[in-house]
């Protein structure tokens, strides 16, 4: 098996993508926000790039069955049920309902790798059970930070290196790491005494404290909390 | 000054680059070879980005001026002078001469950042050369490292990380590191007591021993052996 992780959210070739397990990782906030309401009972998650599409495709589903979800600018979206902090994404809000969600940079993410094998979120809350999907699935695996407005980001990054350092101690070395994953595993293990710490030395990390949601950052950090991995396929994000 | 440094080798905005200074990263082995070569009298360097260019550019100097060197799957080219290795271009070859340069990643680079502000070549030889630049110009800068075949390079991000590592000791906290920018000083972090573990560590550089070019890592890890800093402009490499 062989672990690669594209550190910028340049759309990879879809041919090469085919035979992979891809893990959209957005740990501050949208994968967290996908985990975390799957755990709490959403129907079905429909991850789209525009709020203009978010407003249109909740006309093709019946009054009270769909929520908007998301942010633009770290903040929720005028006209929307719910911003993008996964404490928002609780049962009493989004059982048996359809969440429609946009984000900055996550959502994107899973139309630009649409063509892997298999498509899953990755967060802090689920890293084992997606550390146990990716071994499952044994095929070569796509790490995918889902960046911060185009460029590099630091906690998706040690996200990812948490997963290859769960795989790696899982499987030796017969695991092949390209020159990112071998660096993502060398971040992570410069954060993994205190995870929480990436949070505040990340720019993103920096700027929701700075917009008032520093209470994300903690609750975002919290390991193998959720024995999920949602699943996109044909467009839509299920729990299996 | 904020400091960046760009972990896939796509081309950036050109409004964007040219209030930058941007320094382009091939330690295995294109800047090497660059520094190397105008360290020992080279004329100029022409870099261009394919075979049949190299041979049509020759055609417009004077025969006996002008020397092709590169490589193709790290191999020097049929019909070219000189290969990849730094080692070979001494001044007994290389002085009073025209070099044009083809390599599959690095000077491919130079044309991708030519608005760039100043565009300069770094290496492990160069680097305190460089940072002095780097300071000298006062203003923001842009790591450009050329990459492997489009995948990131571990080699071209350590040294990358030695740069940042320079400037930050020099300027203290009044340096802004972007997330990439941080992660490449933590990198070079870990292998900073023995550099050439990296090269023995990276893709590219295991692929180097396994075509025979050993020798090369020892001479490119070299640090600080050379006090130039080779400067594109209008398509043409010189040494200020």
């Amino acid at each position: 098996m062989r672990i690669d992780i594209q550190f910028l959210p340049v759309p990879p070739d879809p041919l090469a993508l085919s035979r992979k397990t891809v893990v959209v990782i957005d740990v501050l906030r949208a994968t967290s926000v996908i985990v975390h309401a799957t755990s709490q009972g959403v129907l079905e998650i429909i991850p789209v790039a525009t709020v203009e599409e978010a407003f249109e495709k909740a006309k093709d589903f019946p009054p009270g069955s769909t929520l908007l979800g998301g942010e633009r600018g770290s903040k929720k979206i005028e006209g929307f049920d719910l911003g993008n902090s996964p404490r928002e994404y609780i049962a009493e809000k989004v059982r048996g309902k359809r969440l429609i969600l946009t984000t900055t940079n996550g959502t994107k993410a899973f139309h630009s790798v649409s063509s892997g094998k298999k498509v899953i979120a990755g967060s802090f809350f689920n890293i084992g059970a997606i550390t146990k999907v990716c071994l499952d699935m044994n095929q070569n695996v796509l790490l995918y930070p889902s960046g911060d407005g185009g460029r590099f980001s630091l906690e998706d990054t040690i996200c990812g290196g948490m997963l290859i350092d769960r795989i790696v101690k899982t499987e030796g070395d017969s695991i092949a790491l390209t020159d990112a994953a071998h660096s993502a595993h060398i971040l992570y293990q410069r954060f993994e005494a205190n995870l929480i710490d990436v949070f505040y030395a990340s720019i993103h990390g920096r700027d929701l404290v700075a917009k008032g949601f520093e209470a994300d950052l903690a609750y975002c950090a919290q390991v193998d909390i959720i024995d999920i991995v949602p699943t996109f396929r044909d467009g839509v994000i299920r729990s299996r």
